[in-house]
């Protein structure tokens, strides 16, 4: 890798999301010689969201014994123009119009801050450090809550003409389908994000055909993880295995979509349910692109698992601000 | 636009469909100073595909009264490979790793010649010398007996890790849909290609209800052109506009979901259907949309019509070689 910071410099990845913030400081090499977490409900009056980030990053330093960084690059929720560092809009955090690369950097003493759309950031992180590093076209999917995607193209994080390309989520993967948070019928997050099949999983439950979540969540689809999911198909519930496996052939089929129209090099697929049934979920997301991407395309292809888990977001940051440092 | 070739210079932009050959030769700031058109049924024994090409060429420099042109840019059914010039495939014309930029370029004495895939040409032509000109980032959609795709990203043609992305016409619309072509099932061609809006209106014919139609065409799918569809249309044939509408949906559909991944500043849609039905077409994609893209990326984009009718593949054929004398 080449290099980017001066031995002795140190860099903050950020990793802001709706219940948490993770924070880690890097060496010169990439070492993680810090880390910590804060939750993101605010426990004093008068917190702010952008307070909890701080003493995350705040503690991650404290952590490395370290008390000045080079630079902070940070993954948040979105729409945000990483141009000018302000997050348009994220109903959970309360931010809006907010200057958040401003504001933390003003709390480091002004150092420079490079901020991106989390998924983004994970998919730069997956690229840079996980398996798919020297390909110059890269798709990086991210199945959870939500179902958030990131484009590498040329070699570069690709933002398109708004800064908020890769929709992939909002792909309608079945015209006239089930509802989706954002409003519309029938989206890949609608069918396959983990609250779709836990919705599903919870019908079974309800219904007696899946007694292991009954046991352990009741009906409640707020109980029910991907560990959760997980488990019960290790217990034999083959209902609850053909729902999982339903939503992963939906990703499956907008990953066939992705491949004929952007023709990558490599599909990076991560988040909580690809990381607790990898062999399950790639399967049924293989056998989707053979049935959905045209044979020319797909032949060299490789669709592979994230390997930096939690860490993808706040890698993918640090190593943009790297870039912008060096 | 910036000088690309010198006064006096010519080039020649050339487009080879599946069923005739048609060869622009253009002055140095890119006047059609002549052209002419082939049949590619070759109708004398021991004739190639590649010598109908050749002859339009010729014809087309009689017809500009000039001898000699300084490079050609031509469009071809693929898929191809653009940099070293080679056919790999097209059953149509019965090319196989067959190498047409030499060829053509040996057949003029050894001048440049560059070659794309048709609807790249025709996305490049567009973009050019359309109404999407200065935008960085164009979609090029093509309805017609199939539906190809061209990519302008980051104000280069994108043809991804294989050369041939932009397959929009094999998108899985409608998963379990009907056959398509290319041997999936529910691709946006198999739903939206005049065959498919064809062969329903055939249909139609057969039971009675497009007796314009059935005048004119029979139950003969083969007969029945975009002309027709637009003048049944115009005699009030509803149910013909029916399927038309769908179609042109279904063409939407998969331009929402473009604008959701790819967030793009403008998409270009051409073709015989557009062109004989612009104002339903477009009213239907538009509807579609606004029904599939997320508002944030759908506010700024801009959906046009096609402006250069046949001449758009070798317009963008002349394009990319004046870019590659420069």
């Amino acid at each position: 890798m080449a290099k980017f910071l001066k031995r002795g410099e140190h860099i903050l990845g950020v990793d802001i999301g709706g219940t948490k913030a993770m924070a880690m400081v890097l060496d010169h090499s990439f070492k993680c010689v810090g880390r910590a977490k804060k939750k993101m409900r605010c426990d004093k009056p008068g917190e702010k969201a952008e307070d909890r980030v701080i003493r995350a990053m705040r503690d991650a330093l404290e952590d490395a014994g370290i008390e000045q960084v080079a630079g902070i690059g940070a993954g948040s929720p979105g729409p945000l123009d990483p141009d000018t560092g302000v997050i348009i809009d994220t109903p959970n955090l309360a931010w809006k119009n907010f200057p958040l690369a401003q504001t933390l950097s003003d709390a480091f003493g002004g150092i420079p801050c490079v901020i991106d759309n989390d998924v983004n950031m994970g998919t730069y992180g997956e690229w840079h450090f996980g398996e798919v590093k020297n390909c110059k076209n890269v798709v990086g999917i991210f199945p959870g809550t939500g179902i958030g995607g990131g484009l590498i193209i040329g070699g570069k994080m690709f933002r398109g003409f708004t800064g908020a390309a890769g929709e992939v989520g909002h792909m309608t993967v079945e015209p006239g389908g089930p509802y989706c948070g954002c409003g519309k019928r029938g989206c890949l997050e609608a069918l396959a994000s983990r609250v779709a099949i836990a919705a599903e999983v919870a019908a079974l439950s309800a219904r007696g055909d899946a007694p292991y979540i009954f046991e352990n969540c009741g009906t409640d689809l707020g109980k029910i993880r991907s560990s959760t999911l997980a488990k019960a198909i290790q217990n034999g519930e083959t209902m609850v295995e053909g729902v999982v496996r339903r939503a992963a052939y939906c990703v499956g089929v907008a990953v066939g979509n992705l491949i004929n129209i952007l023709s990558p090099e490599a599909v990076v697929l991560g988040g909580g349910l690809v990381e607790a049934m990898e062999a399950l979920y790639l399967e049924e997301v293989e056998r989707a692109v053979k049935e959905h991407a045209m044979p020319f395309l797909r032949k060299k292809v490789r669709v592979v698992p994230a390997r930096l888990a939690d860490d993808a977001v706040a890698m993918g940051g640090a190593m943009l601000i790297a870039e912008h440092l060096a």
